[in-house]
């Protein structure tokens, strides 16, 4: 017997909301209660809180204003357990039992898909707590709350979530959009330096890429946004989510096809990142990626000199380190694993398929290309390392 | 600095065939050669095997039949590394180091999101390999080659992955469709009799809420099932499966609103698994669980005792038992963990929001409720012990 073939084909509709607030848990504050209160549910909705344990320690009556908060919204709101601390930075990505108290806390408090699990912090923990979220019932609920530039500009506000295995960065993972993101300002004033600095340089990424406007507006702000004023950094930042949050409706959100996620500058900036073992924060790798990628699309003609130039001092000025000793090491070799050319193989693998990397034509104006030359990136380095000793773009000898 | 609330609304298209076929890897079947021959890539694409060991046991020379179609095919097809044999049944998604030697062989063996993790076997391994194929690199391709009745025409072909954690069932898992199912009936030739017979439970639960005349063509031919007249089943599964696949599609396939899965019977099917640690087999759950609502809905008023007495006689010509002695432990304690009744708030849970439990009015028609009278459902369970001792339906005394 034939039977014939059946075509499954179906669409769905994923939506979220980002707000910009500043003070979220204080109790005059609505929109977190207002917010979980048009879920559609009956109230009071179950929400477990991780906090980062960097912002904990920078706010420390933070946990005690979450509980007031929902005590005093306990109409819409309920604690699910103690507010739960999760130690900051890359490194919980590579602690498999952080994710694995997570679900045993959403086991515990019968945390449920129409409950809400809540992460509070920078880009690692919202990534590994949204990891947990989407894997624990299928999917329950999850609130970002980035507390860091680089989490409100970009990886809190997006549809990703991950944690690291086997050495590699964000190795395990899956596309599951967020309920709820909720951008408080008020956390950026307590950043370290590199942290307020590391943020924008997925700003500058993806202005470089698409908005040449936006890079004028940064090159014109670059020693007021160094010297930190907070307005500066919320156009900022509004700015950076609403072009990451375009390219992500606009193309191919889950990645399933060709389409390609905003990595401008993104496959050294992976490798250094491990290389330096987390030394070098994911914005400082950035920062360097840019750098590096502007300098080849610059030996390859795509870039003026005074393009070139143009990025390398906004980059400086920003307080931006252009180099680091790691990108030297075995560099001509490719195929050592501690070679940053072998982040070229990592990052195709990664993606899979062809290999794309994102270069520059032009300011504003990102053009993809399927080949790197080794010998030009290797070129590229040291033109890096020689700015790093105080030489700057020129035209080549 | 007041900044407007950004909105993300997108939409995510998915689409995957469902074949059917003989005999897959037979080197003269082009099926599974011409599918990967257009994804569109270039050759030859890497695929690593996951089967099943009870398949294999079945079928001593599929791994060197695999072998030798990848070898024939080598312009498209790649093996990435021996095929791995995964301990079969639902044990399999009760141990996590499973899942992290698939995550171990896709490092090693550089399976990246343009390549494919083919799972051949029962419904346990399709769903743990597919969760590990989902979540590596943030899903790379999974082929699915299900090789049970139950497989065939119910779990294999939808969108779900999971495995078992808290020694609950399903706890991790996520919403990710496969890239192509392959339903060979060639392998139900060697299913035990239990299984054959398992998968016809989601036949039945399918037609009992949906489509009346497929529950006639079930009553029609049930002794004909039961003696494993291929063709037969070969129609049921295509009609299953193609119920299934429209109810995918047709609703809520990441099931993030209130919509639900084809989970009539099942409320207590996947308790009795836990209950009676897996001896009784998923499809023999559901084939008991059928049986309760249906008795508790015609205790209800909502089906006449022609209809049950039809529906438990369908049961019973497949060879179904109605009854387990798991059933009357701790019955009317629901507040007892090892209470049947306890699988209610568990049911709730794992969906989250409010109860919802599928009921028959009539047969071909489900109906929705929220509620359910536990003691009621305590003399539901009474009545089917009663039936397992050869009493049959009749009116009330």
């Amino acid at each position: 017997m034939s039977l014939p073939s059946l075509q499954q084909q179906f669409q769905v509709s994923f939506s979220y909301p980002v707000h910009f607030t500043e003070g979220l848990f204080e109790v005059s504050n609505p929109l977190l209660r207002d917010v979980l209160a048009q879920d559609g549910g009956r109230a009071p909705r179950k929400v477990f809180f991780a906090l980062d344990s960097g912002v904990a320690e920078q706010h420390p009556h933070l946990t005690s204003q979450i509980v007031r908060y929902v005590e005093a919204h306990a109409d819409v709101l309920q604690l699910s357990g103690p507010v739960a601390l999760i130690p900051g930075g890359e490194q919980c990505k590579n602690q498999p039992a952080l994710v694995q108290q997570l679900l045993e806390a959403v086991d515990a408090h019968h945390i449920d898909r129409h409950s809400y699990l809540a992460a509070i912090g920078g880009g690692a923990v919202l990534d590994m707590v949204g990891y947990a979220a989407s894997v624990a019932h299928r999917g329950v609920r999850h609130l970002r709350i980035p507390t860091t530039v680089l989490s409100q500009n970009d990886s809190g506000i997006g549809v990703k979530n991950s944690v690291n295995a086997f050495g590699k960065k964000n190795f395990l993972g899956n596309f599951a959009p967020p309920y709820a993101v909720f951008n408080d300002f008020a956390f950026l004033r307590t950043l370290e330096d590199r942290d307020w600095r590391g943020g924008i340089a997925e700003a500058l990424k993806v202005s470089l890429i698409k908005d040449a406007a936006f890079f004028r507006f940064m090159q014109a702000h670059a020693a007021a946004l160094a010297a930190r004023e907070l307005p500066l950094m919320q156009q900022l930042i509004h700015r950076c989510a609403e072009l990451h949050l375009e390219h992500i409706a606009g193309g191919d959100a889950f990645e399933q096809g060709s389409s390609r996620p905003l990595d401008f500058g993104h496959w050294s900036a992976h490798k250094l990142e491990q290389l330096s073992h987390y030394r070098i924060r994911h914005g400082e790798a950035v920062a360097i990626g840019i750098a590096l990628d502007s300098v080849y699309s610059h030996l390859q003609g795509r870039l003026t000199v005074a393009e070139l130039a143009e990025i390398i001092a906004v980059l400086e000025t920003l307080g931006f380190e252009l180099y680091a000793p790691e990108m030297v090491e075995h560099l001509t070799d490719a195929g050592h694993p501690q070679s940053l050319l072998h982040g070229l193989q990592e990052f195709r693998e990664h993606l899979g398929g062809q290999l794309t990397i994102m270069l520059l034509d032009g300011i504003g104006t990102g053009v993809e290309v399927h080949e790197i030359d080794d010998k030009l990136m290797v070129e590229a380095v040291h033109q890096l390392q020689r700015y790093s000793r105080g030489v700057r773009p020129s035209a080549p000898l």
